[in-house]
């Protein structure tokens, strides 16, 4: 099972996992951790290692709130080990795409994949619609 | 000023503001309508209406979680008002942007800036840092 890391300020990455799961049902695997207003990135990298030590000899996808920022600094590096990838802009679709395909792809095919899925699923409805 | 309204499952939407103004510090005319677990459409519905009905006569962005489901089918109809704009696939990137330029650009302009800044703001970090 590949392990969903979600990262952000404030409690965005435990909110996106309340959504997903309140549409799926409960899932295993999913981690969140929040940056804490005024909090340093030394205490925040603390709290993502503690969640990525247990997980170390798993594949793991991370999602992140935003490039730039504290959250996106401290995880950036561990896109340099060869079982973790870490996309950004995380948003609710992207979310459950993971959650749903997760077994049907390797971990750089899923990275791929759920950055094309995000990507489509900013939708502007009135020029779509016709209006 | 344009409103922005957040509409989601669970607290999605709140937590999104609650990260956005720990990055920009209090921000006004921001709004959040959160789908309840077990709510129904129509309670969702007037929830929404409460909201927009005292803004009804300025204009108005609804960020929209996720294509499909209880938020957007309730949210969508609002579109074919001339001063409300839905844009789907909401994250913190798009939120970001929409109060920092909502006071540069007309409505419509605003909703296709925020597609395109969204759609752009998902990267795959690996293939993107050449590992």
């Amino acid at each position: 099972m590949i392990h969903i890391v979600v990262v952000s300020h404030a409690d965005l990455s435990e909110a996106l996992i309340r959504a997903a799961e309140m549409i799926t049902g409960p899932i295993e695997g999913l981690h969140a951790v929040t940056l804490e207003p005024g909090e340093s990135p030394e205490s925040f990298g603390a709290r993502l290692d503690a969640v990525l030590q247990p997980i170390a000899d798993e594949e793991t996808l991370i999602l992140i709130d935003l490039f730039g920022g504290t959250p996106y600094n401290v995880s950036v590096r561990q896109v340099l080990k060869d079982n973790v990838e870490c996309v950004t802009g995380a948003n609710l679709p992207m979310l459950l795409e993971l959650i749903m395909t997760r077994d049907e792809a390797s971990l750089s095919e899923l990275a791929a994949e759920i950055t094309e899925l995000g990507q489509a699923s900013v939708k502007n409805l009135g020029p779509l619609l016709n209006r």
